[in-house]
């Protein structure tokens, strides 16, 4: 039922969607900017280093995780903090792969103090690498390395829906893939599956919600359940959820007190049905939204084609409309989020 | 000799660098800004992946370098580079440990256009796992896996010259120890003993210069050597070099043609000759600014208690004269560098 109203208030936005001419926006003038860490502890190890000048033996601090932030003169709107996916880094949210704005800069130049994180032991936040130099020592078998993978632009190719198969494209499909160049080149190794749950992310993320004392949490697919576990850690600081294309939400048969009178948002985009990895992905978010709702939630699905807009990849935030997907966001945590959660 | 008629000009800011207290600079209004990557190239492997989910096989892209700029408006002053030092990312440059502003804001405010970038290999740029996935399939032998390290916080002191053993200071150290936690989340493993010579950041560097069509490249400790590497390769978009406490400067037996006219300055902080690993950086770069000025060099070496600016650590941009440090480089290009190699 929510999705039904949510779908009739942003007609008139989806209308406008079909093409995305935006004119130079101007200046940007900002209050301050800068960054900062949340999270991260000291641990010790003997196997720091085995290049020369560089100790073996010391303390190094890891799980922290690196923010960015800018707030804007004015009045301000609610504070937003994106949180990226598997295999990249905050560059998720900033400049699109063909020289677009990006979200980062959009949401400040409507007022919103935003905040850029790299999850822990990736980007500007530290790994250990202590597990690889014991193997290479000869102090560890060869199991106990870390699990880095990296995700190749052809199996990628899927995750992200540019396409069924390398290098075919869906109809329509609004990534700009002329630019793919640069977007492969945003992909790093990813450390997840050698992190513990919940990810050392989450704690820093309640961290910093009650530092900025009340922000949305905005994630992207493998982050996509971090706001959620951030949030059944500690309510203090979290204003409202928006869940671009989250690999996974809450089980619907978890406990939701978490969750009671949260603004929650879960955006998908396009041809999600036609994909066996995002059809699952998205039925589980329905069945979790109905199972929030019923004890008082206030949880929204919105799948971008049920209101007209067609053609978005998993990337939609670099998409070639991607500033009228900003649009209805802001729109949507204008309407649901305003110092809620503060 | 040029080390003193710079020490003369600039007696007149020592004077005033003993305290630093800075009134509130006020918003900042920028042109535009953003981020991008230069440099990379795609490489194809089959132990991308140990993950499920993720295919073993495919085409990833490293080498790259992510750069994040902001340009200001009115007046435009020469662009400047920031390229980090060991165990670091752009987060060097950012706000201090103790929450002042960074060198890359205070730039912009100046009137520079500003690029912040992370060496290849590290932070937002890409590495390459398939080496550590390899040896944990039994593909590769141990003594295979990529030489990656990290700086524990008592073996890094004494390279920081915070003091000559952890955790007793230097007298009348100025690097802001009480935020030392906050510094050391800045941290992170480091590729470079893995890569080559010269390192993938160079050629990324001579594509950036060439892109920004002219710009000081300021490097840090580890880097020092990069700007040098990056003119000897091509001295398009290099208008010149500021190497903050160089971990070398180029030899001074080496072909001194790649850096003839060019405006150099190389800045020392305080304590250098009490650290052996010190001493004879700063020895070796004196004799290079020799040799170079000798073919018609514009190099200068700056030492700063020689001109009264004492307790300066090897994170100078950290320290809590940090802006008045600044002043005497923007001091420098602005008389040295103004258009120069453009």
């Amino acid at each position: 039922m929510r999705t039904v109203l949510l779908a009739a208030t942003l007609c008139s936005i989806a209308v406008s969607a079909a093409a995305q001419t935006r004119p130079d926006p101007g200046p940007l003038t900002i209050a301050r900017e800068g960054s900062f860490f949340v999270g991260g502890h000291d641990v010790k190890s003997d196997t720091l280093s085995a290049v020369t000048g560089y100790a073996a033996s010391g303390t190094i601090t890891v799980d922290q995780v690196y923010v960015h932030y800018q707030v804007p003169v004015g009045t301000l709107g609610v504070p937003i903090t994106l949180i990226h996916g598997c295999c990249l880094t905050g560059k998720t949210w900033e400049t699109t792969p063909d020289g677009r704005m990006g979200w980062d800069e959009y949401f400040v130049r409507h007022g919103h103090p935003t905040y850029v994180i790299d999850q822990a032991w990736r980007g500007r936040s530290a790994a250990d690498p202590s597990a690889i130099n014991a193997v290479r020592d000869g102090k560890a078998p060869a199991d106990q390395l870390p699990k880095v993978f990296s995700a190749g632009h052809e199996g990628a190719w899927a995750i992200f829906r540019f396409g069924k198969e390398y290098p075919q494209t869906m109809p329509g499909m609004r990534f700009p893939l002329a630019a793919q160049e640069e977007f492969w080149k945003q992909m790093v190794p990813d450390s997840l599956a050698n992190l513990p749950t919940p990810n050392p992310t989450v704690p820093a993320l309640s961290e910093l919600a009650q530092k900025i004392d009340g922000t949305v949490l905005m994630s992207h697919s493998q982050s996509g359940i971090f706001p959620f576990q951030t949030a059944a850690l500690n309510r203090k600081g979290i204003a409202g959820i928006v869940a671009i294309e989250p690999a996974a939400c809450p089980t619907p048969t978890d406990d939701m007190k978490p969750y009671a009178g949260l603004p929650i948002l879960v955006l998908f985009g396009d041809y999600v049905d036609q994909f066996p990895r995002w059809a699952p992905r998205l039925k589980n978010c329905r069945a979790f939204v109905e199972a929030a709702n019923a004890i008082g939630g206030r949880a929204e699905v919105l799948v971008l084609p049920d209101i007209g807009i067609k053609g978005n990849t998993h990337m939609l935030m670099q998409d070639d409309n991607s500033l009228d997907i900003a649009d209805i966001l802001l729109d949507w945590i204008g309407k649901h989020v305003t110092a809620a959660g503060r």
